[in-house]
C-alpha cells in the first residue's frame, strides 16, 4: 500500500517554504492505517522488547497500537507536574529554550528493553531526549519508530546509535 | 482479570478529599493493557462503527488501538489552531470558561458511524461536547467508550442518550 497518498501534503505550512505532512486522512483510513501500525510492529517483533515509550500523547497514535499488538506495556512521557506518584525529571536544553519530560519513577525498570515511538522524526530532538530518560533509568532502548521521517534535519543522526525505524520518508 | 489490582489510587491528589485513580500501571502491564483494549472493542464490535473520534490526544491510548482491532479509522480531536486544513471549530462553555474543539472538516463525514473514546469518564463534558462536533458534522455517535468512570459525577446522565461503555467503576 502506498502510505504517501493518504498523507496530505500542505505547501507553505506553518510558514513559507516549509512543507507540512498532514498524517491525518491516513488515520481516519481503517484500511491504510492498520496497515500501517503492522508494517511498524513487524519491524519490531524480534527486538525483545518489553515496553513501548511514547515522548508525548500525540505518539500514541502508533505507540499503543504498537504496545498492543507486540503484548507488551505502554509509557507515556508528560510535562513536568501532570503525575501524581514519585516521578524523575528530565531536563534539556533545546534550540529555542529549555523543556523536560517526566516520568514516575518505578514506570521504567532497569534493564527493560524499549522501543521509543512517535509519529514524526524530524531533528530527532525530542526522541533523543525520550531516550536519555529511558537510558537514565537503567533501560534499554531496542528501537525507535516512527511513522513518518524528514529526512535532511538530522534525525538520524542524532539516533544513529539506536536502530532507528521509519515508514514512510520525504525528504524535507 | 482484576484490572482494579492494575489501577493505582492516590488519596488527596490533586487536592484533599479527591482520590486520584492512576492508570499508568495498568498501561505498563502488557497483559492487562492487552486485556483492557480486548474487552472493550469486544462491547463496541458489533455497532457496525466506522471511526473512532479521541477528544483528546491522551484518549488516544485507548482509541488507537480500540481503531485499530475494528479495523476502521480514527480521529484526534485539537485545540484550536493546530491543524493545517479547513477546519470546524467546536465552541462550549465550562464551570471556569470556554474551550473549543477543533477538527478537519473532511475527517468525519455525513452519515458515518462513531465512536468516541476516552482514558476517563468524570462529569462527561468534554465527551459530550465531542459527540455534540461529531453530530453536528452529520456523522452518528454509536457510543462512547471509557477505560474508567468516575460514578456519581454525573457523566453518565450526560451521555445518556447514548450507549456509554466502561470498563472499570469507582464511586467518586
Amino acid at each position: 500500500m502506498d502510505l504517501k497518498q493518504k498523507i496530505r501534503v500542505i505547501p507553505d505550512y506553518p510558514r513559507e517554504g516549509i512543507s507540512y505532512k498532514d498524517i491525518t486522512p491516513l488515520l481516519r483510513d481503517g484500511r491504510a492505517f492498520r496497515y500501517a501500525v503492522q508494517s511498524l510492529a513487524a519491524e519490531c517483533k524480534n527486538k525483545g522488547a518489553e515496553l513501548v515509550v511514547c515522548p508525548k500523547a500525540r505518539g500514541l497514535m502508533i505507540g499503543a497500537p504498537l504496545a498492543y499488538i507486540l503484548g507488551i506495556g505502554l509509557v507515556v512521557l508528560r510535562k513536568p507536574g501532570q503525575l501524581p506518584g514519585e516521578v524523575f525529571t528530565w531536563h534539556y536544553d533545546l534550540e529555542f529554550g529549555g523543556d523536560a519530560l517526566e516520568v514516575h519513577r518505578d514506570a521504567i525498570r532497569p534493564g527493560q528493553k524499549v522501543l521509543v515511538a512517535d509519529e514524526l522524526l524530524a531533528t530527532g530532538g525530542t526522541a533523543y531526549n525520550a531516550i536519555r530518560l529511558v537510558e537514565e533509568l537503567g533501560a534499554e532502548v531496542v528501537g525507535a519508530v516512527f511513522l513518518i521521517e524528514l529526512t535532511g534535519l538530522g534525525g538520524r543522526v542524532k539516533l544513529r546509535n539506536y536502530d532507528t525505524i521509519s515508514l514512510v520518508q520525504y525528504n524535507y
